[in-house]
């Protein structure tokens, strides 16, 4: 399975990213950086260091600094640290050029390279992929899936984590995400709903600390102010798997179950960053919004200890 | 108790008023009308005809017409029939005439006669409040509490019933519900989350019927369209109690659990007409129109089996 990996590492990122490398049918054809967890000069530098530490030798394009419309809300230092990957003992140095191609650019070549393999992953703001969707809308019959993490759905009450509604990545540019979840391409999207549902606790971090080789230490050197976030601020004993679960998504559907209909992204006013889907088949007197748009498909549920379970085992391999 | 009821009969509008007369503890002083279920004449004229109908000889004050900004958005023929009592011998003729006065108006004035022991239910568009809020913003201080039918948080999943995210009364007009629910006076919100799980089968009706006495056949009468329309609507076996539960939340409190946190109404956008709350004690990085705003109380769960009975055996005394 040939993936693109869009990301803004990010702790999770870095999860999701030894995931994806060291899973046996995941063939990554290159990754792209986005502004998010930190700005991005830091996110496209974490990604080369990224490379570098795990020994991934595909190249990296660096993306989008800004949201396309909304003004930038800010690095989440105090979730992934200032330097995005934990405060340990950076600014990474990395002796990685990236790619000399803009990220929406690269996007567009590699799907066009490779027509109806390429299965998308973007685990941050969607402003790349909205600008590869501006530049060549015939991407959306080249790319064979697109998973994203992001949103929160109020499936079983599920609100936001920076808003009672909406959710970081989508937050972060709204405008971006509607685009993408309104084109005529398979999105799949992996929310707060099931992403909630998958805690990685203390115990299973000491595992990938001790069975994980040097690449599971720097996970769990590198999770420790992300997990002491989320013990302070959210009350969870160890961390939600935001980003990885997303790759789970890609490799391993059958793991969720999904809900189809049209979804839309509120770019204005107190519900800013919401994601809304129009469940298929129901009908609404004031639901015009979400007339002649493709279903996409929302996660609504997740298997989440046999995706703990992948996780862990793909780490130890 | 006393009683102001704020209504835009409307079939379970009248379902809610009738229980308010029959209950022993209650004293109606007062009805005032909106628009919403149908144009405002037919409201008010449906008012008045209710109350000739079950004997009730509380002053009844029409309201406004239409939404303080937004346009009006229609009648609700498809659920409540033409006349918005279930297209049965209707429209209505009355020989009531109204109180002179306008409906915000009636409502300062009552709650001035008697401070601190009227109970406000509002089970329309918020309108009539708004407007008494404008008109005197002392009465927050003088209510006992304000009950509203209306709204959808999304607790258990729950989502709108006029579009993914909003429910009916609130949609009708989102400037009104925000003024009264950012008000500092201590409003309960009934909303879907709640009213979808009171659901009052055909057995009930049926027996409203033959031991409800003329009123009880009235209601099952009324009812046949509106119980018709979540037939094949809503593919329900029977109807949701909306307005009756809130009368019932204002009369025993005790059959409902809250959840506290001061609340918004989103008024533009995807999302107009949506209920948001952020719950006391959560803390997001990006909810400042949340900040220093009253707590109110939005109800999370229901006895539901007992506010069916106490219907039914109020409405059999």
């Amino acid at each position: 399975m040939k993936l693109l990996f869009d990301t803004d590492p990010g702790v999770d990122d870095a999860m999701a990213l030894l995931f994806l490398h060291r899973h046996p049918t995941a063939q990554l054809l290159g990754i792209t950086t986005v502004f998010g967890n930190a700005d991005i000069e830091v996110t496209t530098r974490n990604a080369l260091h990224l490379c570098e530490r795990f020994g991934i030798t595909a190249p990296v394009a660096r993306g989008a600094a800004l949201p396309l419309v909304r003004p930038p809300r800010g690095a989440a230092s105090e979730v992934h640290g200032d330097d995005g990957l934990g405060n340990l003992e950076g600014p990474w140095a990395g002796t990685r050029a990236p790619d000399a191609r803009p990220a929406h650019r690269f996007i567009v070549d590699t799907l066009r390279a490779h027509p109806g393999v390429v299965t998308l992953v973007a685990v941050g703001p969607l402003t790349n992929l909205a600008l590869a969707l501006a530049e060549d809308p015939a991407i959306t019959t080249l790319v064979r899936r697109v998973v994203v993490m992001g949103g929160a759905f109020g499936i079983g009450g599920q609100g936001g984590n920076v808003s009672p509604v909406a959710e970081a990545n989508i937050l972060s540019d709204p405008h971006a995400a509607d685009a993408v979840f309104t084109a005529p391409w398979p999105v799949t999207i992996v929310g707060l709903d099931v992403t909630h549902r998958v805690l990685m606790d203390h115990a299973c971090f000491e595992r990938l600390r001790d069975q994980g080789g040097a690449e599971g230490a720097f996970i769990w050197q590198a999770s420790r102010h992300y997990v002491g976030f989320y013990g302070r601020a959210v009350g969870v004993p160890g961390c939600y798997v935001h980003d990885a679960s997303a790759v789970a998504c890609a490799l391993r559907p059958d793991l969720f179950s999904l809900r189809a209909g049209p979804v839309r992204v509120v770019d204005q006013g107190l519900a800013i960053g919401q994601t809304i889907q129009r469940t298929a088949g129901r009908r609404y007197a004031h639901a015009a919004d979400w007339d002649d748009l493709p279903d996409q498909q929302v996660c609504a549920d997740v298997r989440a200890d046999e995706l703990l379970a992948l996780y862990e085992q793909t780490l130890r391999r």
